[in-house]
């Protein structure tokens, strides 16, 4: 049980997080209701806010506190009016299903959208290569729009122990601007379940992904250097799923 | 001449704006010299930031100032080593090429990110509906990169005014969750420049606009109400122009 006190400022090592506003707390509450501590609404709140929040903790033997300062100690925009208090859980994403795989992520937003876009077009697990940016993150979670508890995550400490674990009977497909080649050129093998893996942010993967399946360049003009992250991942998750729709 | 003491944050009624970074600021400095004012650099920035700046300010008779406190008076993050101050320009978009046409826009961020997406892919002409979020606001140049210089924009006070110049002999694709097509599921039309149209990021386009040209879908799974307004855009962008590349 995690007292008032308890409630400060987000930190890592910590075995809660928060979900800051209503639309990701909705989302816990819906989806994963059985983690949820606490949820917290402020006296600004709107009245359909707070009765759709009781009334999922009440379904769900959940503590609801209305207490602003409580609030107000850990949310980072004003316009925050409610929130979750969460316990951290640990999941595996499945073998026999596409992946996105991140490598390196440094950026909590780009996390964010990545999950949420994942989310929107069916692509339920995310393999991440530490070091990475922590999933758990509030900037992450409010990113991801709470899409964070409808999918499996899974950290590892290198791509090579995810490649060991979930390489056999699947197609890679790692995105670099060395790619070989482009996107939407050529059919994907629908006879195995596909991990589109990105690099970081500032330094993209690097050259030995070149051998890791069938490397793939979104082709672009030479008005900007490279993408952003989660455009780029976005762009690809839309066309290696388009038919699925 | 913009003397330093007119240099303070950023006001919506200013003549002139700034590029807050040496990313945004290059751009500036290497696609439109003419426009900009002044160059600040602070004093921690590395050699090879300053000696760049300085060989374009040489080359372009442009005011090159180390003044550390000039520059902290407007910067936003505290990374930011160089700022360019540059006049607000006006720009007409080109009849016979293809556009984005930008639906009252809320969001800088969004906005910058379309521009750098534009850019990228190679659409030049970026129309704005409004109300709208200011283009030279500094968020909305740091998040095009700098991209901003690159292509033209140009507001309207409604979209019946946009269309009324620019419509003729032009496919329109409004973009909506009602939307008649599915993204993908047709052969577009090449005999003639394409406008993409995408509404607000909370609103969207209203149902007028499923009589206006082919609206088209993105389709997502439920788990999501919508995609993010610059993914949208992202992902449409990237559709219609892939056979260019």
């Amino acid at each position: 049980m995690i007292s008032n006190k308890d409630i400060k400022k987000y930190n890592k090592s910590s075995s809660y997080s928060y979900t800051l506003g209503a639309f990701p707390t909705f989302e816990l509450l819906e989806n994963y209701p059985e983690i949820v501590e606490k949820i917290m609404i402020h006296t600004t709140a709107k009245q359909e806010i707070y009765d759709k929040a009781e009334k999922l903790c009440e379904q769900n033997h959940i503590q609801l506190v209305v207490n602003d300062k409580l609030l107000e100690k850990i949310r980072e925009k004003e316009n925050c009016i409610a929130a979750g208090v969460f316990d951290k859980f640990q999941c595996q994403i499945e073998k026999n299903q596409n992946h996105v795989v991140l490598v390196n992520p440094s950026d909590s937003g780009n996390m964010g959208t990545i999950i949420r876009t994942c989310a929107g077009f069916g692509i339920n697990n995310l393999a991440i290569i530490e070091p990475a940016v922590d999933i758990f993150h509030p900037k992450v979670v409010r990113a991801s729009m709470g899409s964070l508890f409808r999918i499996n995550h899974q950290y590892f400490p290198s791509f090579e122990e995810y490649y060991h674990k979930y390489g056999e009977n699947r197609s890679m497909y790692p995105f670099m601007l060395k790619g070989a080649k482009k996107l939407g050129s050529f059919s994907l093998n629908r006879n195995q379940p596909f991990s589109l893996i990105f690099g970081n942010e500032a330094t993209g993967l690097d050259d030995s992904f070149l051998g890791v399946g069938q490397s793939v360049l979104i082709a672009h003009t030479k008005a900007i250097d490279s993408l952003n992250l989660s455009l780029a991942a976005g762009i690809a998750i839309y066309e290696f799923t388009k038919h699925y729709f």
